[in-house]
């Protein structure tokens, strides 16, 4: 059986055929049609089509269609409730999706959950059955797997570590409209601010910054000073790891998970983080308890898609 | 069919026939013998089998003995591995009670995990089936139940929400080691510390508790204080509901709950500690979310007793 896997982003949305055992075996990957949700939908259509004709898939052997949307999902009616980044709201992708394919099994989650449900049935799982998943990217964002299975909490917003707040004397003001929270401090766009703030406060550095021929001075122009030893870049990293672990530490006292997996695009820094996240983290949580395995997923950049085929692999057993 | 409960505390023990639907049928209470772990189970014994004669229960119609013990439990051997007030270590408390009673089902389970467990079964769990446990007393302890099912994490640690970190600049030490839980600045202790602090700093407030002929300067004078409306009472509950709230907030963020149940002596102060509270969850909990019911548990100062009773109930459904 194959899997098709739609991993529609704010950014770019991909179209993909999966092995039952997680193996992409083609894509296509397109800007997201920001403009109308539905014609971004036509063109998954039209992937998904030429993916499988050019594999020779036919409709039987074809398991169903997990989907993964950038927000507020109603999986029950497989429906975008809102995503903050388009304002796309209320798109029935699983009834559209369903009539323009034939195909009935179509399965919707938001992107973060299907993560975890990604790393459960293809990834981490194998090793662990209690572990929080985070996205570390512009945004924070997280999920919970708790005895193999996905929490939900009551109105399925569990997992919202993002806004988990981790400073209460010189908080940041976060996009959600509170102050301190996780998103504002140990994110890309911390490491963003903390850059600009540097170069601007510290001649040294910004001139370590232009001798890199750094465009912007944010995250990723820190990553690179950072891997050359610079000291004021290990530092940014440190303090944004350590509101990482601040959370994280949350998370160790009332889950007592086996391990924390961090994806998105922050992870691949993971290394930089460390430090700070391990100080944070042994400050934090309780002493008695073990700590966790903090690991980057081993799913990558494409942790997102693979999550979309788990949903339907994970429905089916 | 009845239940034999054991509620066996740092305090006090006490031995019990509780009928099938929760209801506590006549106890025997004393002064744990803290001596000697066993001889406090000879006494526990004994009584159970005063109750049993004294209303003509058999052993056929006794589904089973529930024992919750205070300190860190090995559920599957029944063995109470350590408590911290007694220093008592590896008491095989099921192994020894099957002995001496005949009775084959004993289920141990440590003392906050059993309340919420007794909350799912009799208490609230029959409304709600995401919920938090949370007892307030000397110290605070947690639970997690989600789905309908206590949350046991990795190593059984989940839930140890006296040790969330609310305080991170002018964090108290607690008896952990760690500076800044939820146990030195949201509790007993807190209250305690902080009216002592405010009769030392505040002469007016000095002159109120002598006035109602306060013994001490503590939680419990406060209380008499601030059910007089005494503005100072009143602030340090705010800023011990305020500390509360903090954890309370992780806990919806990262659970998102239905409800929060707190149990424990502090949870009868709770109508002090709400201002407190509820400012904290707003400025915590992602906006987003619904606000989970913050209340106190309806099973009273025997929630840990009816929680003993319902680790047999449980097992048995």
């Amino acid at each position: 059986m194959y899997i098709a896997a739609l991993d529609i982003g704010g950014t770019k949305t991909i179209a993909a055929l999966v092995s039952w055992d997680g193996q992409v075996i083609d894509r296509e990957t397109w800007p997201t049609c920001l403009r109308d949700s539905y014609e971004n939908l036509d063109l998954c259509v039209a992937a998904l089509k030429r993916l499988m004709e050019k594999h020779g898939v036919t409709q039987e052997s074809l398991a169903g269609i997990g989907v993964t949307l950038p927000g507020i999902v109603d999986r029950q009616s497989g429906t975008l409730l809102y995503a903050p980044f388009s304002r796309w709201e209320n798109v029935a992708a699983a009834e559209y999706l369903r009539r323009e394919t034939g195909v009935q099994r179509v399965e919707c989650e938001n992107d973060v959950n299907a993560c975890a449900v990604g790393e459960l049935t293809y990834g981490l799982g194998k090793t662990y059955s209690d572990f929080v998943w985070m996205t570390v990217s512009t945004g924070v964002g997280g999920a919970v797997v708790a005895d193999g299975r996905l929490l939900r909490g009551a109105d399925g917003f569990a997992g919202e570590l993002g806004h988990l707040k981790v400073e209460y004397d010189h908080p940041a003001l976060c996009p959600c409209g509170q102050w301190g929270c996780l998103e504002a401090h140990g994110s890309g766009t911390a490491l963003n601010r903390l850059t600009k703030e540097r170069q601007e406060s510290d001649g040294d550095f910004a001139a370590a910054l232009a001798a890199i021929g750094a465009e912007k001075p944010d995250g990723k122009a820190c990553a690179m000073l950072a891997a050359q030893g610079n000291v004021a870049a290990k530092e940014i990293f440190e303090t944004v790891g350590m509101y990482l672990g601040r959370g994280i530490a949350y998370c160790v006292n009332i889950l007592n998970p086996q391990a924390i997996v961090i994806g998105g695009g922050v992870s691949a820094s993971l290394d930089y983080l460390m430090p700070g996240i391990e100080k944070a983290v042994e400050a934090g949580a309780f002493k008695k308890m073990e700590r966790p395995r903090i690991v980057a997923t081993p799913l990558g950049y494409e942790a997102a898609l693979i999550g979309a085929a788990a949903l339907i692999r994970q429905e089916q057993e």
